[in-house]
């Protein structure tokens, strides 16, 4: 399937630097490695490489989940794919799942989100700020997926509209103000997961979660460490990010016994 | 949706304890809290409650993909959620992909991929020893997925028979062996992962992958800590895994001039 | 120097089982090897060999520091090399430093700070708990350096007697409540430090720090991966120790103008 | 004791800012908080301040030997305190012992290993590169440790000229070609440690440290990470050294029966 007008392709050279592009007839990229002509690009497949005018070959690669999370417009704090990975398995999120989520952010997770619970599952994203909403619609669109996610300008800790949701996830700096709402948003069995930077934030949570009469409540986080592997000289690489948030998930149950 | 005959149920206490039970008239199952009558499970919503005998409560939980990872019968080496979640966003797994895996072990990978993919792709997995085709189909038969995988009692070594596929993962001795079939089966862009306990394949693979022309090579190992979460306790659970295996993630390209 | 009677000597088998020992001529010792003749022992040099009944050879080293840490009588919670080997280098613990200590404990980190500070420095060690110090003057004992020890079978928390050390080191649940001490015992430029568990034991004694006017608070936690190396089989460990406590030290300088 | 000409000053205002500063008369020291007078300083206290021209607040310090390994002038790679404090419990590193190293580099690690074993041990250092014996010279003389460092410009894959040592400390490309000589100058149950960037090091060492006799292998790698602990903002610090290099001990034995 040839690469058409309107599509986004990533940039590759071969040594790892990318650039995330929108096909659009006429237009010329300005890179450290010479200008790219972005007509070439159409008609050419997904893995094959077109030249800068100083000969540089910049492989065209389709976007998938990994660089959509490092290549999207970002304003706000980074959730990594090693959190995201998790977030997912934890909050099974599969095709036709119903996940609130909130704040919307630049719209990273939503697009993994949208990405998993299409073609039949939704998204309902919430944030108050509205500069961030159009970001993040910009985001959604390179991936899109823009069908999958319903857009909501609104205060998660007002109230969550959305009832037998099977996942609320909050990367929002009070999600202990938004327990009871998804306790009762959640259907039975349904996962709540939240994203923290702060171990406060983790203890208010915790303690909001148990209150609540959640049960399997986890705490972890996450690292990744690189190598560099060549003959040789095989080792981690010198630096890593040492934290990005504690991860903390729950499960609702009905506490009371039903009639 | 109440819970039905034939439904896979984990029971769940509030301390933690889960056990993953398939729903069968008549069935009693005895556990250290009290017997289980599975016939109250019957007509129950997931997120409810029975009592064993002894009175202790027994939650019914859905079966989560992170339940799955946890609770499936294995014989083979494990594949955590961390693990399993950074290839899904690193290999672009989602509802309409064409995966191909080798070895299907116990079937634990082959499980997730398929709620990936579904209802629109496929997974093929690549097994040499029968037994274990076995179990992953009793396994996979707990998700109701064995539409979206097919079993192949094949040495991968040999070949790929599939083309154009967006993913080939490799949780086996020697995916060095496996690396030009990769790279034939692959669409262009296509990601290959690997999941190596040692370092030596993890050299061994790497210089395959550059040989073959790959890009985009990363290596990494990715651990969670669990924390203990309690008012004036709060501190990282004492022990951890320190080792599962090393991931070595690379993108298809062509390098030469398509004409 | 050939072994004596009263010397502790460490038996160790090639596998890595480990046993410490004083030396008592007409002993015998029963082990999962086979039975060692004390009396074998003396008159052999360290690195030397003996024999069990079974044929098994012990090999006869010295006692280390990391040995010590290991192998002596413990009842309190472990402080490992690595949390130990960063108290020395932050505190300055070297031949002629004068260094208070609490909780005595097992006397763990008391015997590394004594073989540290000897031939011409002290340590001064507090401990409420009586049975504690027949325990640690016990495992002291083996390094020989009891002339280097002050016990003090006092509560740190009503003052430090000492005046002008080098360094205090905390290893307690409530160091907040000694910080104010601290201050008093310590010399211009001296280091206190605390190996707490818990994240509120060190929110706390970092607030206390700062009020008190201390500067160069550092919080740091420590880990140890363990590697197997063979062959085509190297890798780390499975396991490890993810979490033994937080280190917090800081520097005493004088917020006033001194007249 | 009030600091006298000659000394070395650590200057370190409030917020984190360190320079190590030899007090010389009539010098004046430029920093980014203003002009330094050194001749303010003599006869002041250390933990005591002076003021910039600005009127920024510099407390003195004494020269801890954590700040030794952070301050000194360095060319080569760096040894940090997790790692040197492991050394030296593992390798028993006290007062009185004898320590033969290489390569000497900057002279961070003998700085150390100098501090510990005075007032009666020795440190015999081996460099190649006549530079470098300079500039760790120089540094040593910061700690005022020179007549416990034999400086020694001679290649150790050529041989250890000391006999009976307590250990052998080996930070250099190739320790594995040091091996054998290392066996013969330590004592028995002497230490031998290696400090190495990469597995294929790690590999050969060990490789060599069998077939030489030696038990009690162990190899590791130590990591560290920084908390910022402020009321509601606590969460460790966002990036990490992930990596300086693997460490390897082994003791030696005598495997031959002794006559």
């Amino acid at each position: 399937m040839p690469i058409e007008e309107g599509s986004y392709v990533l940039l590759a050279t071969e040594e790892g630097w990318t650039k995330l592009v929108k096909i659009k007839r006429g237009i010329q990229l300005n890179t450290h490695f010479g200008i790219v002509k972005i007509d070439e690009i159409i008609g050419k497949e997904f893995g094959e490489y077109i030249k800068t005018h100083l000969g540089k070959k910049m492989y065209l690669l389709n976007l998938t989940l990994k660089d959509y999370v490092y290549n999207i417009t970002r304003r706000t704090q980074i959730l990594y794919p090693k959190d995201i990975g998790l977030i997912l398995l934890y909050c099974n999120v599969t095709p036709g799942s119903i996940v609130v989520e909130a704040g919307t952010g630049s719209g990273c997770l939503t697009g993994i989100l949208a990405s998993m619970v299409k073609p039949n599952g939704k998204v309902y994203t919430y944030e108050i700020r509205e500069e961030f909403i159009k970001i993040a619609r910009r985001n959604i669109e390179k991936l899109g997926l823009e069908e999958y996610v319903v857009f909501k300008h609104k205060d998660i800790t007002r109230g969550i509209d959305e009832k037998n949701v099977d996942a609320v996830i909050l990367d929002m700096p009070t999600p202990w103000l938004v327990v009871k709402h998804a306790y009762k948003a959640l259907k039975g069995g349904g996962v709540i997961a939240c994203f923290l930077p702060t171990i406060e934030q983790v203890i208010k949570t915790v303690s909001a979660l148990r209150e609540e009469g959640f049960i399997q409540i986890e705490v972890c986080e996450s690292t990744l460490r690189y190598w560099k592997v060549k003959r040789n000289e095989t080792r981690p690489e010198t630096f890593m990010v040492a934290h990005t948030g504690f991860l903390v998930f729950a499960r609702k149950v009905n506490r009371q016994e039903v009639k």
